[in-house]
């Protein structure tokens, strides 16, 4: 066989491992210098420690620390909570195994759905420092805490176990890691801060307390002890916001040999009738094994959904903050400002093309507020602080149209 | 033993595919909404088809086409180049798995460096589609043509052929794909014309004919026979551009068993004379064993790269366009405007932190060009467009600041 330049290419052509698809894209991971690596560092374990907490119906307590006596442009990150702890056996995983970890599969509302998860932040330091990672872990007040000395083969992206012992830990339950990066305290701390800060007005049951380099201590204190509502996990997706390959997906992999029992059993909201109703608008056979279906037939079906009135998702995943308490947390954090009027709404529940959604927003007005600086806009999404991009928010944008 | 809250989260904690992963972060990887993957899509195809010409040291042309005939919303892409084709057994990998490539592991000036790569908007059509992709390409004049109809497992991430077989291509050489995504072409439109102009001037030797869905179709000519001069690839890396994570890394990795001959070996710009000056500031012996080196050690021998005046490396991995290219090709895209002035700069090559690169430039002034409109940037890097985040970016700050 003749040898032609594509055979010479073809030798270049091979799989890489996550870890090195990192490597080459941290930049769009958030770790694209070092001061963004430092908010998204404390940013990924410090929302890993509120969700655990609130799956716990424990009111968290977050220690954040950080020091910059090491060698030059590195920062240890110290993130402890009292959450619940973690397994013996998956506390390698989750800190040492990309795409590994509790957040990506759940329908609901939680904080870290998106970006990579905190073992990434185990590689980057490991990438820049060539630290390794310390995990103290231990779920119960009669349960040994174990400690962690942690790497990733960023070949085989599996954790390597350093040092692995039981030690003494007078917490009842909680976290503790310990992880060094290349970070730029100097100009990452003020985005820090305002991190903190702002995690802390949408967290009002968290008690969050960060220690700088220097010593300085600042806490931002928990408005009240009741923690927010538990969500309800969305189990089935809603009709009206799936995506045609996905619903190709789902019936190609069901055990329901039926079209219509696939559709009441995998979807919410769809009952009888309006399962009746949209195979009668695509114009399918309610019989129909769902797996035969053509492509031509979904995407009949996939049309139906928007055509028919189908009852919106139940909105119990959604946990609102709620009015009083976003006033309380407002109130709390600019409390140097005195600021004369606070005032705070929260929406009823809402559904975009079967996505349940809910919006709230407060404002922070006069006092010693000073007029001539611009507004400071705090964005949240599922009690994240939204930190980058702030132009590209139709809430920026609206409120920069207004004539303060 | 004691079930605690623990055990009860660990059921959660699993490993999710990076197909998996896409899915969730469609958003940062340049399919968040249907205008932006329209035009990541058709960059990614382009991209793929441009370097595989220059590897192939073929004059490039490219056939880009839009049509929107199908569903509401559906654009079906088609680029087909005159590249060097894709061997049989490679095609299903390239377009089918996630990871997969020849670009993600050379260091020299290659366009697609970043990002996920073709098989993601593979994935991206399928899962907003349901379509298959569709692959034809040929590597050889004497050479059957090979036609694929491909889609992705998304849980095992590998391909799935759906139909393959053998077809008549008049062609003698190249490789065609269709892929028909969710997007807006309506307001696409735009962004992917600005990004096909732009590759133009950036590719001098490029012809790209683009055909819009209602057959318009627009020629952006080849304006030189001449191809870029081959880039060598920088084999080892510069010991000034390493981050001390990857130095580690390296050194556990060796087969040498000295440490002067590992950095000899495996760095570049490392001579006799350096290598020892290197030792000698680190304060370690040159025959120690490098995958014996504490971490402390590593520390001081990578400062001791910083502290020592090392060569800088070959540039001869960067091929500019030069200054006669760059002025022909915008005389040739801006010939409308008929413009009084257009000057160009190649300026010489230079190193950051053991990093080659080279910046080019050029301006277009007067004639037709409205003297309210504000100024249109064009950015690049490694001859691509920069599509976003222009505000990001130093010399559209520089840009700004001039009172022109």
């Amino acid at each position: 066989m003749t040898k032609t330049i594509a055979h010479e290419l073809a030798k270049k052509q091979k799989e890489i491992s996550i870890a090195e698809f990192f490597e080459r894209n941290k930049h769009i991971l958030g770790f694209g210098n070092p001061t963004r690596a430092l908010v998204t560092a404390v940013k990924e374990a410090v929302d890993n420690s509120l969700d655990a907490c609130e799956e716990a119906r424990i009111l968290p307590d977050i220690l954040v620390e950080i020091h910059t006596k090491g060698e030059d442009g590195e920062c240890k990150i110290i993130v402890e909570d009292n959450g619940p702890g973690i397994i013996k056996r998956q506390i390698p995983l989750v800190f040492g195994k990309l795409l590994y970890g509790s957040r990506f599969h759940a329908i609901r509302q939680s904080r870290g759905q998106q970006g990579i998860g905190i073992s990434a932040v185990v590689l980057y330091g490991q990438l820049s420092t060539g630290k390794h990672t310390l995990v103290l872990s231990k779920i119960g007040e009669k349960q040994p805490a174990h400690l962690y000395e942690l790497a990733i083969d960023t070949n085989k992206n599996t954790p390597e176990i350093v040092r692995n012992e039981i030690v003494t830990w007078e917490k009842e339950h909680g976290t503790r890691i310990e992880i060094t990066i290349h970070g730029d305290y100097k100009r990452g701390r003020h985005f820090l801060y305002d991190y903190l800060q702002s995690t802390s007005i949408v967290n009002p049951h968290a008690q969050i307390t960060f220690v700088e380099p220097n010593g300085d201590k600042h806490l931002f204190e928990r408005v009240t002890d009741t923690l927010p509502a538990p969500t309800v996990e969305l189990k089935k997706p809603h009709p009206q916001g799936i995506e045609l390959g996905t619903l190709i997906k789902m019936a190609k992999h069901t055990s329901n040999r039926k079209l219509s029992t696939f559709l009441k059993k995998e979807f919410t909201s769809m009952g009888e009738r309006t399962t009746d109703a949209v195979c009668r608008i695509a114009g399918l056979d309610k019989d129909a094994n769902p797996k035969e279906l053509t492509r031509e037939e979904f995407i009949r079906l996939h049309k139906a959904f928007k055509k028919v009135k189908i009852m919106a998702p139940p909105t119990d995943c959604l946990s609102p903050i709620g009015e009083t308490l976003i006033k309380r947390s407002l109130k709390h954090e600019t409390r140097e400002i005195s600021p004369e009027f606070i005032v705070a709404t929260t929406r009823p529940p809402s559904v975009y093309s079967g996505h349940p959604f809910q919006v709230e927003a407060g404002i922070v007005y006069g006092g010693k507020l000073d007029p001539n600086s611009p507004v400071k806009i705090l964005r949240f999404a599922n009690r994240v602080p939204l930190l980058y991009q702030q132009g590209g928010c139709v809430s920026t944008a609206a409120l920069s149209d207004i004539d303060w």
